[in-house]
């Protein structure tokens, strides 16, 4: 069972997807709210890649989550901070959602047989799945607007190191994932907040909080499945 | 003085490089052979991204050199090997190479104010040049068919460990390259032996001393510089 790594969604056509699952992963902030959402009593979210596509399903009676560049969307039910997918109102809601980079490495991974949100909140879920499968993989991380991100990488080494040896890793951007994960997994945190993506998230409120939280392992036992147009569990 | 790390050319058009300095680098190999021959006595190099684009500079009387796939093209003079640019019959000669990636590199930094080329070769004159400078800097890791490569970021984390605090780190591909240089620097020919793109390798001749020789720190104290269309010191 070999797994990839894919740094950016602009490199996403150099992977062969077919007969692959892929694990989406953007942990600042859309997947880590996907899974915190899902596992908190959201019913499915549907990723936009545009945020004009969101009306039909407003219009359907779904919450609108969303933000570009990550401030929230004018207009807006939610922004992106995973605190607002477990609030109570979420409960049994369908959400549709926009953000600048997770939704779109869904809808780049579409032809992959499988797509399986990643998240550190899911890590062992999704470490459990992608084991009983036996399918190939590729960790698809989104990145910001197509530029390498530092924590989706540290996800997908964190995932490398549960799976361990039962894998093959099978290119250089899983083995340096795996690398830096294991180099800083003792201070993740502090090593976290001095990326430049945290950093830039440094204006908006609460952001060591979300920080904190998206960074924290497996809160939620569910392992969201892309269904047709649906996020699921 | 900013320091960013581009991992492949095919996100290098999400970097501004004007009023920038470029150091591109392909460690296994073309870099590696371009900072061996000037620094053995090679004239000056032709970078071309086409094989056929040889022609011209071959019927000039210019050694022709190159690989595709890690393999040297037919009819060639030279491959991509480090221990042919370092051979007597080429010195004092002019030389056209073109190679998978480092010549593509170099085409796609053409915006840039200054392109450099860099390698462990000369790993400290690039250090020392980008200081006295000052100016914000880009290095472009060539990759491997514009897939992420793990000793081309290892060179950019070598490079920014000389740099030190100096410089800033100014993207999380900076960040990332740094640390994972520092977690393995100790075992730095075991590690990108282990690498995909090493293993790529294995199958060529001579590989593992082509390897050690593009690992070794500050052989030559050189800094090619693209002129118009020829690299010189």
């Amino acid at each position: 069972m070999k797994v990839e790594v894919c740094f950016s969604p602009a490199l996403i056509n150099l992977y062969e997807l077919k007969r692959k699952t892929v694990v989406v992963v953007d942990i600042l902030r859309a997947t880590s709210c996907m899974v915190a959402g899902l596992g908190s009593g959201i019913k499915r979210i549907v990723p936009v890649a545009e945020k004009e596509a969101v009306i039909p399903y407003k219009n359907q009676g779904f919450l609108t989550a969303g933000e570009r560049n990550g401030d929230k969307i004018e207009g807006f039910d939610m922004g992106n901070s995973p605190f607002e997918f477990i609030s109570d109102k979420c409960k049994g809601r369908s959400v549709v959602m926009t953000t600048t980079n997770g939704t779109q490495a869904i809808h780049h991974s579409k032809n992959a047989d499988k797509i399986l949100i990643g998240s550190f909140l899911n890590l062992s879920s999704i470490a459990q799945k992608l084991l009983s499968e036996q399918q190939d993989v590729v960790i698809h991380c989104a990145g910001w607007k197509n530029r390498y991100s530092l924590e989706d990488s540290l996800f997908a080494g964190a995932l490398l190191d549960v799976l361990g040896n039962k894998v093959e890793i099978a290119c250089d951007a899983a083995l340096s994932s795996k690398t830096i994960y294991q180099a800083v997994k003792n201070h993740l945190i502090d090593f976290v907040m001095n990326s430049s993506h945290a950093k830039r998230l440094e204006k908006l409120q609460n952001h060591e909080n979300d920080i904190i939280y998206c960074l924290s392992q497996d809160k939620f036992d569910i392992i969201p499945v892309l269904k047709g147009e649906f996020l699921e569990i």
